[in-house]
């Protein structure tokens, strides 16, 4: 993808949460939560902090965890991505 | 558990209060407080001051106490976690 | 053009929106969300961050997502723009 | 006790205020005053600023006077106790 | 003039908005946009950041944008000027 | 006295406004501004900024004047004293 | 006058804004904008940035210029005076 997010910005590929419950129930699109786990897709060079450059604990792939609500969703190519900041986000899942 | 927090935060177990009262009472769910203490299990890498990776004084095992409503609630396989920055932990218990 | 925006300042020239929908439809002007996207004509010389001055990221030409509603619309010569802080573009799209 | 406080932090025992008016009436628990005294029974390892740690300037036994609503209140082992930073802390009296 | 703005600040004339709209029709005062573009007429000597004098980037007779409702009015031998911040202006206008 | 304000704390003794208007008029106690002059009788540490103490520029006996409202009152032996930082001292009158 | 302000604080004497129009007329007391001039008086020792003293820019006698509604009325000897900081002092009137 050909999008460079500024300074300590990652780009995500949100993913949906499952439709289903346990039990199996679909349940209807309002119900349910927003997600909140997303794809890095994309990184920024890192945040400027006294002068120098610390360059971003997660890269491309990583799978992670981001506060609910934060950054901006874009869309790109007709797909839906969500920019936001490395603060964010609360933890990469392995 | 495969779960890395970012940065200064740390995911922990939140430890049930006990469901009796001295006198032996059993309490309806609704009028329990929020708990308060948890169980570290896993702990970011620190937190960057002027330039400067501080490590984290809580470590994996701690059984500590946090700011009430403080932090972020995920559920991980099933089981509900919380993740929250070590500045929201204010003390731990031994 | 003649404008030289102050320190890490940047001035865009907003790129419309589509007019129509991917199905032909023509959608009336107060129905189309406000447009997130730029084309960079003029930066700023940069920030001053602890006594040194930091060059920007973006330079003239880029492509940039911004955030919405960020900024300060001004004329020039009959033109609309937009001067925003580096800090209000997301990512440079290429 | 076996509470550690992070960072800043100290945990006190709220000194109970006199129940009685210089007069010898017995004042109703409502009408009382908050208390803001207590005594130090735990301090934290101390804040760390521009990478260096400042130790704390209150110690364990010293009897202090703090900011009313500081703090977060704890029960342990059935007794209450005070969570709070030291900044809450208005002075030492001796 | 004798007006000497003290730090980061600068004086300017404001540029009246021209009272005429390209077609040539005249629109009453009311109607008319608050003027955001000024000459500086006089500039301070400079911000201290981390104890290092950073002179001003704007120099008298420049022609800027600035934010609309920035600054203070101040009227001084009977005619208007505005004193606002280095960080009001947007840009330099040539 | 025996209390030893913490940081850049001052403790100060709230001197009365005069009951008295020019004129000789006794004013109902109500009617009284809230008195603004205080005398210094405990001086903190300092302040560590940059991890370096700066002592206070304040000394016990000076009489100074303070913002209203600033501060926490505290009774000691009977006696209304108020522990400001002093920050919130204005000025000291000789 | 005996007074000393603290750090960047600065003590002026309001300057009345004339009683009468350019035309001559009397205006009522009420119909005054606030005075917006005065004559410096007193001087803190100046600011303390990164540990370094920074002298003030305005002196002793400075007729300045100041914003609106700020700093602290006193009275000092039954005259009226005001305190503020530096950074309340718009600019230098010579």
């Amino acid at each position: 993808m050909n999008i460079k997010p500024l300074g300590d910005r990652v780009v995500i590929k949100v993913l949906e949460s499952e439709e289903k419950t346990k039990s199996g129930i679909v349940i209807p699109d309002t119900a349910k939560e927003k997600p909140q786990e997303g794809k890095v897709v994309a990184v920024g060079s890192g945040e400027v902090v006294d002068g120098k450059k610390i360059p971003l604990e997660v890269k491309v792939g990583d799978r992670v965890i981001y506060s609910k609500y934060a950054g901006t969703e874009v869309k790109l190519d007709g797909e839906e991505y969500l920019i936001l900041r490395q603060n964010d986000i609360l933890a990469i899942v392995e």
